[in-house]
């Protein structure tokens, strides 16, 4: 790989976003999110399960503190390590853990949206209640480094005794994305040196040599989190403990035999839902929890380009095409089967059944972001701003009161109320959820999606998403008008002189088969892996002007994605569509779209949204007085009737009540 | 209803058959099955779980043999009651009871296949094994009538405690039915009058009245073998307590929520997996466990019919109706969610996770032959034939060797060995199960096929199905020929004179629009609810002559089937046929079957059998290099050539190693 191609996102603090799309979004995620999840983890929310978030901190801080004015005659009361999730009996709580295991990160997330808000929308109350919420979370932390409420409340000699499945390297993840995140919105440290200290004794007690244990994390994200770290710090030992609980991952002796005493080896496969089945660089095809696996990808991806790993960097390339031409739905979701929350074979994507949860197209961004750090290419950028538009926006209601884990491509409601096997798909967003992982997971990216549009080096800003805006990158301003998605004129100014010649690169969207450019006079213009570069000596108010037609296309699958056979989706520049009950009946499986037909695209207005709607030509079976017919009969010709279909992005789904929804329709010509 | 459509069906020592298909079958079952049997439930299959159904008969015969010489000195040396499916620990045994706790169930159910298999083909090494194993069953039997070895031998005051969960009346009503059939072929009583001892006994503790339980099955079996035995017997008392089963089941307060001790309620639908959440006369919907409530079915139209018990009867056809009309396959299997191994919702009929269990098919001919002992109608005996020649005899490979729990519509074996949402679906049959439900059902019920084919009452013999083959009615002799289900040809020849004018009824299938008929100078004819009935003084010799053309039919589903939208599945006469992956290659989804191209039948010979092949045209979407593709490509018409589509009927699929199935092909014009 070559340096000279690698780049960094750009400090949220130099990036306004101002366009009517992700404003509102990230308007969303201030006003209502932000708020909601503070009352959700002080358990200020009536009728919702409690966190316990704050409540086991402030726990912890006081074991701590006892420890502290005990010293050597400190003895911990101990609780039994199994009452996670659990509510205290009748009502009654002691001084024991509550909560799911890691439960820590509803904090961790939370201030890590607080942060990114900030940056957008410096907000003086809102920084006090989280310098506040530090300074409780800080207090519980342990001499040592040690920072996990779990154990340090209920049993502090049980620490890092199961990695597989406990989360306490994942809420050190969680807590230093959040620590550094404030620190860079707010220049405040108090959290940061948290997360080094935590970090420092992980260091401590992981890894090889006398004393420590070979172990890495069960549920990734300890990795990225110290490439963050890292970064941030150009501290060695971070990247050093990243490197080594990626290179340690999936080597034999299996860490998770040797940790939970096994003897008998459980199976050619095992680990597979960890990613630890086999070393990171032998493995080829994506498997197992879907979140996991972005998340470990994501710092595979850091450590590839930190220490310039071709082989970690090949293993990153096998695995990103295994996942994006084999397993990823037409909406970026990722994940096929909520058997483990997991992806499914090659292939093997059906649309009722889907996970494609929230968290994993999330993450699916973030390990996009990362190749794209490492060397500009279009199909990275396209992937990022699909999950983006579609998987990941799905999982919010347009209120932003609302949420899905699970966002499927094909809905009838009553099995979701009737058959079991389809429990899992939800057939309308919930309020809040006790493992609250995709709300919060929302509230962090949206607040920060502009860290996904941009990045730089010493020569060259990249933009790989459009939104209106401003950037301030470390050679160049620029102001951006768009409006994405639902038109493909952008035009980027400079808002400054270079004295250098230097470059802008602009994402060519893969979804436009030619697009149009208005181009400064005197730029030296060239086209590589799907980038438009620009260069030249910039006078401040030349402008770029670029156009990405976004025509209504009709998409077929690959023929060996079985549930797609003889079907299309219908997609507009990065936006994908579906049929929804409310606009188009009940029995949505009896449309089929006329691929030949008309379609029209218009701007709409609903629900507080605007948005283009797509009209199509299609045809729908007549159901006639079906109920009282047999189930089979002789063959004969469906009689049918014309009708428009109507279609909604998909990310709008759901929000009218419970209802049919489609997004792969029957073909016909 | 009317008593005089009754009719019943004959003893089976009174009809042979000699037809090449059931003739095949049963002597499968005769040379392979009932021997292969006998191994397994002597623990004697090398490789196999032990069934310990043998032993424990032992093992109950030696506590019982205790507590005689002990009398009222007899202590029971009590094991836990849930060390069922326990294999004994490093191979040593103690005198617990072994193997699952309805295991007595693998001699009830064998005994009853060699009963009928005597029938047709006496043997009389068979018949000795039989007797001495009905010696070791019967001493096992305590003196008061109680004979379920898992209570006897692990906790005799435990007897009746769990009648939801537990097995001990679906013990009771196997044994009732191998009792009444092997008296039935051997006129011996031994094993009969120990079934009229535990009936007795259940009805001293179950019922009305002071110290008795109001208690009922949780798995239906009893209520149909109690009429059998009533049917048998004319004893009063074993209708009165099948009619105390059906009407006390589902009532409140719920009996399985006072035998559990509960007074929270579990939820309106409670007890829906056993057919217990509300009476049986408020049923409107099949739901649950689809085994039980097709044997429940058969119970009930037993009564219904015993009774003339109108209120009944209703809630039969209604529950047949939403059966046939709303959850049944095309191929006559039942259980479309392996959740419960249940019913899934109206029209939810998916083929590739389909349970569809054989037992179940197997339990549908029997509900639908007892629909038909109330009153001829076509539809019950056209379901009948569908069940038998499809969903019930795809479970048994073609040698006999190995069979089939669940029936899948569609399998791609990948799926079956990746996918958990279906480790259900087995893509091959499997040699034994610890759980043996299937294969001896599917030996009891192909050994005993013609007693489905024909019933008789003083004025008619009705001829439900056709096989060739000879039958003794009580005012008749007959012989038929036959070659079903390859040709619709059948004639039927008068083998004895009539004195008064006597009728035969046929059955003229549902899926032939017209036939053609020869009957003898004389005879008054009538048509009616799809039977053709001959009336005349009959001499000997006088033949009729019948002709259901078998055509090759394209059938489609309900459009409410989401499934099956735009598919079509073949059927000719009663057999419906499906594709394999060895006769039309991989990817069979990418077929389409060309309604209005030409079609062919055939005889062919292969693998042992002799069937009839059908071939459709039809076009085969182009595969190309699509693994070096990506997944989501702009929709252009499909690259299609066009292929002859090799269909073999789908009781025969799965006979030639794994491979991908289809039963419900794209149609297209």
């Amino acid at each position: 790989m070559d340096q000279k191609n690698f780049s960094k996102p750009l400090s949220l603090a130099k990036v306004q976003v101002t366009d009517a799309f992700w404003k509102k979004e990230m308007e969303l995620v201030r006003t209502e999110v932000i708020p909601y999840q503070w009352n959700a983890l002080n358990d200020n929310v009536p009728g919702a399960a409690p966190s316990f978030c704050m409540r086991n901190y402030r726990r912890a801080g006081e074991v701590e503190k006892e420890r502290k004015a005990k010293g050597d005659k400190f003895v911990q009361i101990k609780y039994p390590l199994d009452t996670f999730e659990t509510l205290p009996k009748d009502g009654k709580m002691d001084g024991r853990f509550y909560g799911f295991l890691f439960q820590d990160t509803d904090f961790t997330k939370w201030v890590e949206a607080v942060a990114y808000s900030l940056t957008q929308h410096p907000d003086p109350e809102l920084e006090k209640t989280a310098d506040e919420a530090i300074e409780a979370v800080c207090a519980a932390q342990r001499e040592d480094g040690y920072l996990d409420t779990y154990y340090l409340i209920n049993d502090q000699d049980m620490i890092f005794t199961n990695l597989k499945d406990n989360h306490e390297l994942y809420c050190f993840g969680h807590l230093t994305e959040g620590a550094v995140a404030y620190y860079q919105a707010t220049g405040k440290d108090h959290l940061l040196k948290a997360a080094e200290r935590f970090a420092d004794f992980i260091a401590s007690k992981l890894g090889h040599g006398e004393g420590k244990k070979a172990g890495y994390p069960g549920h990734e994200i300890a990795e990225m989190a110290l490439m963050r770290l890292y970064d941030l710090t150009g501290e060695q030992k971070y990247l050093d403990l990243a490197k080594y609980f990626i290179d340690e991952r999936g080597t034999k002796p299996y860490y998770y035999d040797i940790e939970r005493g096994l003897t008998c080896p459980e199976g050619a496969e095992r680990y597979s839902y960890n990613q630890a089945n086999r070393p990171v660089r032998q493995q080829d095809e994506v498997q197992g929890h879907s979140v996991r696996a972005v998340y470990l990808y994501s710092g595979m991806a850091d450590v590839a380009r930190a220490t310039q790993d071709e082989s970690l960097l090949k293993a990153c390339e096998t695995l990103w095409n295994n996942m994006v031409h084999q397993k990823m739905y037409v909406t970026g979701g990722i994940g096929a089967t909520h058997i483990g929350e997991a992806f499914s074979f090659n292939y093997d994507l059906p649309n009722d059944t889907a996970y494609a949860e929230t968290c994993a197209s999330i993450g699916l961004v973030f390990f996009a972001r990362r190749m794209l750090e490492i060397q500009a290419k279009a199909e990275y950028a396209d992937v990022m701003e699909l999950a983006l538009y579609n998987g990941v926006l799905s999982g919010m209601a347009l209120d932003g009161k609302s949420f899905f884990y699970v966002n499927p491509l094909e809905v009838l409601p009553e099995a979701c109320h009737k058959d079991e096997r389809k429990f899992h798909v939800k057939p309308i967003r919930q309020k809040w959820f006790g493992c609250a992982c995709c709300p919060p997971n929302l509230a962090r990216t949206v607040s920060s999606v502009a860290s996904y549009a941009y990045t730089e080096n010493d020569t060259t800003l990249f933009v790989h998403l459009y939104m209106g805006g401003t950037v301030e990158g470390e050679k160049v301003k620029a102001s951006i008008t768009s409006e994405f998605p639902w038109d493909g004129h952008v035009s980027v100014t400079c808002e400054s002189d270079t004295k250098e010649p230097y470059t802008f690169a602009f994402r060519i969207p893969g979804w436009c088969a030619s697009y149009e450019k208005e181009i400064p006079k005197g730029a030296e213009v060239e086209e590589k892996d799907g980038y438009l570069y620009v260069t030249k000596v910039w006078a401040k108010g030349e402008t770029i002007r670029l156009n990405f037609p976004m025509e209504i296309q009709f998409l077929a699958s690959n023929p060996l994605v079985r549930e797609d056979a003889g079907r299309v989706a219908v997609k507009r520049g990065p936006v994908v569509y579906c049929m929804e009950e409310a606009d188009n009946g009940k029995n949505l499986h009896l449309t089929k779209l006329c691929v030949n037909g008309e379609k029209t695209a218009e701007a709409a207005d609903e629900l507080g949204e605007h948005f283009v709607r797509v009209t199509a030509e299609g045809r729908r079976m007549k159901l006639g007085d079906a109920e009282k017919q047999p189930l089979y009969h002789l063959y004969q010709k469906e009689e049918e009737e014309k009708t428009k279909l109507k279609l909604i992005p998909y990310y709008m789904w759901n929000n009218r009540g419970e209802g049919e929804m489609q997004v792969w329709i029957r073909a016909c010509e």
